[in-house]
């Protein structure tokens, strides 16, 4: 039996993580490779390989899309989770269901660390870091891009080319690309390179998930989308038919909707949680379908005064994901009330896609809280408008005295 | 001079408060109408005579526009409200304004009464009589819509329409629309009648104000927003060169581009201050394309938490604007903040209007909090990347401490 | 069988209810009198057969107390519930059992009314009939104290006691207290008459529950507090050894204690729900002793940023229950975090009891997050002191930025 | 003109930055020593001289007292800055002022570093750090008990009293306490050594500042406080007559009084910004009673909702304050709201002193929201109790249609 330590090593097939491998290796340690299929577009079995090549010790791929749309997607989109107004979270929601598989693994595997290959600038390091912490504390965490040493021998992508190059490493022989990108099931994003300019208009051909609104089908297409407690359980092409119930199915179908009819991109400055302000564009379209709906169904099924403690908790939520705490005791607090905010949250929403838009025709809900017969300004109801007199009466008593009192006092 | 009560009323010209002036008159009242011009689509001089006609004692139209503009739209928008996530508050924001000229004309002709055709169902009865209370504690309010005798006189439409046959009162002699509708300079609303079913898709037609998206132009249209202190300054036409700096005709411009580019729509089942759920669709182009220029400018140039706390108050500036508490110690309070977080929110968004998008293309500030070099990963500025790894263990510490607690409490 | 309407009166004894019971038999009512131990000071014997006497056609008498303990006082001590700071809401905690209770019984005997004695003008109207409403929407709910006929032929203290007499109602012969009190386990309140000038100090002799802190013992008293889940589970007076594991008996015990050691007296002025001030004086013993030793156990076994979102949401709680809204989808989703707060709550508080003072003097707890080791400014433990200066300098990077965009502005 | 480096040292005379003060100098910087006087017991021309004699190129004492108590400690309270439930920021808010002045002594001696000897587990290098950031953020910052090369040198007291030994500096022969203090004019804090363990019951004679409750006299003392917008104008002694208007006076008397009547002790365990939870014990005797004054005139004085919005912010603003962001654009933002809060917080307070008790007695105000004619049970006023019917019901519509809702649901 190896004395060497082990270390359970993210890995994506990209250059970064290819040479870390490789550096783990060369520094004394058992590298296993963790890749996660959270729905990117991947050749698994090539990355897989290219692992082996390099000198993992062993090489696990990691199928981690369903549990991505139910454990991650679909709580996310129940508890309104939308980052500053606008992001509704892909990147993050990603990060802390790849760290609970990794962190898993390395405890099956006897590992003594576990590392990524995150840059020491961006959110993911964070999100990384984080959930190792929260899930298994004793293991220690190597990030060679905030290492002194690393850092100092990898000064940028030339270094990490010939560092390649010197060791036989299997890179693919790209250009590099004027941005950054992630992807999975939820989104794909950009970032950094020409981006940075807040000004520069991203070019039409940067978008490979989504169609631009302008390139989209000029017939709209519609469909209903059902919701028990807050949870997508079906899904109906109202035009062709179409029907998926299973998690996965549906989130992908949605997501395929979305991308013909251009939905689901936005452009941001935002606030990373190391301090510093950053720019993202993204493409979120099934994510971005399910978000409209589900907000609009609440609007009939959601109790008033739950839904405005509900929202003012959302911005946290959406703040906890981003800045890499799904799994802290806090979240858990949040979630325990926003299960209560999901129940009876059912029924059925329209939608219409078309060109970017996303738009609510219609719904029902069996348990909602609208009562036609009390909403109709014709029908009396069991409601009685006189009532109303004395609720404004008794609404108006605090504004009145504080009249009285300003007014001696602003003369 | 006359021993008569006097009460000033706001006449719309419609078929209930025709009704109600002469209604008033008939109970011994001196009846001022206040017809307000906020920019509804209306023939103010033909309302004017109207209520001449009926027999107000006198008649004032004010032309409420620019101010509504500066001092209810650009400041709700500045302080992101939207109610229950979706509603931009067009008839909520008039409200307190018409109410404050009213209160203002009562005043001035020593009126013992203010009185509103608002129903006693809806939100706007709260929003007339809050204001009432809160600008003028002493003045008594009429709100026959909440008078047991008036309602047991008028029980519907059938029977105003005979009080006016009756007393040869000028009404239109146009059917009943399947709906209401309320308009002003920020946005048009549709609701009760065929829209109470919240299924019902609304027809093609109904929308006045707005092209439907399937109906746009296929060419999109790139505009400039500039903005000062969170206050649009300046909107460019790229395209053709327009160019609007007036506050009026800056947003009635947006107004109409958002009009011609089919922006802001919404169709949603919302929560009244009375405690019951009411569907509602609206139209508001202008604010919306105003709505998200300006969300994309404070990313650029708010601190992150600063943001964080608006964000947090934002729900609550929204529901009291809803409410009708737009005067009250309580809106000084937030307004107080908010004057804050608008400092330095200096800059312009570059905004694509297309189909129902509002697409934001790219926006600088010189005033921005972004600093390219700080966000770029290649290079260094004078952030450390190794900071970060202080940053995020010193974030560990209590997410580890956590979990060594219930590790054995879980065994 | 009777067709005669049936009406569950909530009943005291008091010279208000025993006219309403009766004005409601003359009204046609079956009466059924619902007599709630909730701990006060009363001889419920005598209540009852004052009840049947003047004519019930059944009273019931409910021991509500150990309920009263463990389903709402421990629950609001454990949720940090005060109300504006200070009152601990023993009487708004009282009311939505009494109403349960009240319930129950008009359910079970098919009664198709509701009633109570409260004023027009006080909280516990709302939370008698909110609490009614919510859990009983369709029993049709009496409030003689805001009818019309009834407010007109009982204008005061004098017209009830001339009922009483003519219809020769039992009531006691004592003269008007200069007062009002309500009583139960949790405190005992003094409002209105004499104490309505918020200047007035109140005499010596008002109170009844506690000692004052000038009369209590000079021996300060030490007892333990033991926590489960943040629920009090053994109390142990160290000096004389006695011990309560029971809650009933457990809080009876502090209460005792409190009352002779003078804690739990203050004096306010708050905020009814209906709009007005309100100047009230309390006696909360056991409860401001719980309060205290909790929330100081809080500080050792809670994690800080669930203590930062629990306290938030503390307010809101606080003022649900003073509210009424005991019974309501909103108290739901809190109480659905809150029980996530209070996981692993466990452990003991030394408290000295003293003169009104409740001090803390030491705590333990298992599942402590309190680590001495890292908290030690001597010992290195397993925190690298240089790890702050990455976070602090991260935390710093907003500022820096902040001042160096403001500095060209202020110049 | 000298070539060196120069940096500005908060000096305090104890050991540590005796040591640090040489330490800097022999590292080639010249050192000016800033000294504030906060109002802790300090003999200041010793500490001078020593400074001095170390060789400091200049020393500068700055008292700091009166801006102490007018620009941090009234606001702090005015803002109901408690963190953590109880701890009123004595030390967080002198961190802020202490570095304000050495920055403007930094800018003004044109130096180029900025440093101070608080250690590296603890919050006020936070405090310090980020104030030296926020208000100059151009400025270098050294703290010796982060720095890798420091803290090798300097593993405990030994290493300090040896290199003080072996430099000749002046240091107290002094057996080490056995836990650390802070103190200004605000509160004295206990915390470290024997303190770190949560049941150490701290000594009798550790307290310096007030007597214990049990040793306070027996004999009660009656002040009245004036208030002028929040801000305590007048203290007067009912007793003895004695007045003070002064800020500092007034403010010293109330520190002599709390400390005769043993007032303001604490003993918690709290959560620092670096995640280490740490027990602290504090006496705060002029703020104790400060802040339970004014709490006592809000509750008369201030408007329902405005308290509401300002409470759900008052915890943050004591986040704020006890993390360190005094300076920072999130605390420019809540003091615009704060101002708004406490315009016509006017009246005057009777409070009573009497072993550890701060008894409040009564007050007024003649910008009193409370209206003695309106809560009095007895007189009708405005107020119609009939209209509290009309606001109870429209309460309970939301709360009835949930109940029909989910009784399908749950059968």
């Amino acid at each position: 039996m190896s004395n060497k330590k082990k270390v359970v090593l993210a890995y994506s097939g990209g250059l970064d993580t290819t040479c870390i491998l490789k550096y783990f290796q060369l520094q004394g340690y058992d590298v296993v490779a963790y890749i996660a299929d959270v729905g990117q577009a991947e050749d698994f079995e090539l990355v897989k390989q290219r692992a082996e090549q390099i000198g993992a010790s062993s090489v696990v791929v990691a199928d981690l899309k369903k549990r991505f749309v139910t454990d991650y997607i679909f709580p996310a989109v129940a508890g309104n989770a939308v980052y500053e107004n606008r992001y509704l979270l892909g990147t993050a929601l990603a990060r802390p269901l790849i760290a609970q598989g990794q962190v898993k693994l390395a405890l099956e595997q006897g590992a003594t660390h576990i590392g990524h290959g995150a840059t020491g600038k961006g959110n993911d390091q964070v999100r990384f870091e984080l959930a190792y912490a929260a899930l298994a504390p004793r293991l220690s965490i190597i990030a060679p891009w905030k290492d002194r040493e690393f850092l100092n021998k990898f000064r940028g992508r030339t270094d990490l080319l010939a560092y390649a190059e010197k060791h036989n490493l299997p890179v693919e022989a790209t250009a590099k690309k004027p941005y950054s990108t992630d992807e999975n099931l939820m989104h794909k994003s950009y970032e950094a390179g020409v981006l940075e300019d807040p000004l520069h208009v991203p070019d039409h051909d940067m978008f490979t998930v989504t169609k631009s609104p302008l390139d989209a089908p000029d017939k709209p297409c519609d469909i209903e989308i059902h919701f028990k407690d807050a949870i997508p359980v079906r899904v109906v092409n109202i035009d062709d038919k179409t029907e998926h119930a299973d998690p996965l199915a549906l989130f992908s179908y949605l997501n395929k909707l979305g991308a013909t009819h251009g939905i689901g991109r936005i452009d941001i400055v935002e606030n990373r949680f190391i301090g510093i302000k950053s720019r993202g564009v993204y493409e979120t379209p099934g994510g971005t379908i399910l978000h409209h709906a589900l907000r609009d169904l609440e609007g009939l099924a959601m109790d008033r005064e739950v839904q405005r403690l509900r929202d003012s908790l959302a911005p946290k939520f959406a703040e906890l994901i981003y800045n890499g705490f799904w799994f802290s005791p806090e979240m858990n607090f949040l979630r325990g009330a926003f299960a209560q905010a999901q129940e009876i949250i059912d029924g059925v929403v329209l939608v219409r896609l078309y060109k970017g838009n996303v738009i609510i025709q219609g719904r029902s809900s069996p348990s909602s809280l609208y009562n036609q017969e009390l909403s109709s300004m014709d029908v009396a109801g069991e409601y009685d408008a006189t009532d109303a007199a004395g609720f404004i009466r008794v609404n108006s008593l605090r504004l009145k005295a504080h009249r009285e009192i300003i007014r001696p006092r602003k003369q």
